[in-house]
């Protein structure tokens, strides 16, 4: 997963929490994550029309990966960068970014996988169409000029 | 609020997590009501019947409060006491101390209180048979008389 | 502690976490007291001129306390409002409100003690002079009076 | 990465809190990495004889990993399960699974690496002897051959 900024298409402010930070004073390895789900769910809730309280489609996570490439700490301001990097029928795959406000290269890199499932059931469904569009437009444009061919 | 062992009436362990610990090496002030909140809803649970997925009554926190008189850290083992402070028709408050496991004095005392009210509206209804039955074994015995009554 | 806008002297963005709000779909009780922690030390990092991975002064909590008022989720927007109830030689009484965006009543209210203490022996020590002035700044002024005595 | 629990080979009881489940009623795919981080430390606190408040050499994460398979929700007792599969001379990748009490097959599985750094320079270094003969007990033995050599 490449770490510069323009490799992603959308960024989320983060705030850094005092807690956050561990006993060896940088922000833990497992808040990232917690900022991953933050950014995400934040784009489908504004973009893609989410209702975490009532939406009868909801997404469920079947894995979440990152790669910690320099410590941040609170109080830094931080952003999240994010593209779609696989989109299914009813799964998609965010790429994320966490830079340190105004820095070209990630600090953290990762994915994390969305299953869209029915509420009740847990049982995979097609993604609603709002939120398949917000996602299309994560999708970095993959064709590099076609000049003469 | 006193904070000595023979004051409660129920003990729960609580397992340290390596996030718990901030910056400063010790357990973080927020981590505690996290330890509160556990350790009360545990015993709704387990002996009032409560289940959070499904239950038409839940509890709700208007109040909680935490002094902190010695630092704890990860990985050390502790203990949640409880007892019942004040038990009225639809709410409760629940005096916690939390003890370093083999300790007779609280590291930190709190107290936190419930309201039981209806799932969907939030309006406090009375709290039902089985918690408040549980809740009133955590009732110290106030009757200090010896007299002739 | 009063619940108005108008109460508070400095106001500090807070941002919300999806994992923020637990199984009953509001901001958990024990993540207000995150949002205390987070906006009182970042005004003792940036007006006060503390340094929390260095400084040998640094400020540990005896008693922390809220009042829930009214519930608020994720992915609301909020804004903690500071100001300073009791000022001693060594210890702070913070009065905290958290307020929705654009709201002008407090969600929850709380107070929040520091003391100041050597890092390494966690004995009590006159604040830092920086840190006393940005936290008199914070002091409502409370003689209203302007008449003739 | 297998997930039944036999291909693990130490495990540690983990504690569900209230506030781990999420909106959705399951715990939440952040905090399963904080039960990997308070298993794997917890390891090395009591059998590679870590001290993470003054041990010049600490672990920290370059990348770590999880599948959800099934979801877990408070209050249910759980246990992470351990194995090592890579040991270098600096650096450890930890496998574990996240099973329920009792349960045969994981709940979760997931990869968690540590390189071992000078707590000052944050610069790589070997790891302690005491640690890696710790670490060394959690390889499975991958010798099946039975064969005439």
């Amino acid at each position: 997963m490449t770490e510069s900024r323009r490799e992603y298409l959308h960024f989320r402010p983060i705030q850094t929490r005092w807690n956050d930070n561990d006993l060896y004073g940088h922000v833990n390895n497992v808040v990232y994550y917690s900022y991953f789900d933050t950014a995400v769910n934040l784009y489908l809730v504004e973009e893609g029309g989410l209702d975490p309280h009532a939406s009868t489609v909801i997404g469920i996570s079947p894995e979440t990966h990152c790669n910690f490439h320099s410590a941040v700490a609170y109080p830094e301001h931080l952003e999240a960068g994010l593209r779609v990097g696989h989109l299914g029928k009813s799964s998609v795959r965010y790429e994320i970014g966490i830079f340190r406000e105004g820095e070209e290269t990630a600090a953290a890199t990762g994915h994390f996988v969305h299953v869209f499932v029915d509420r009740k059931t847990h049982r995979p469904v097609p993604m609603p169409t709002q939120i398949r569009s917000a996602l299309e437009r994560l999708q970095p444009n993959t064709e590099t000029s076609t000049g003469t061919r």
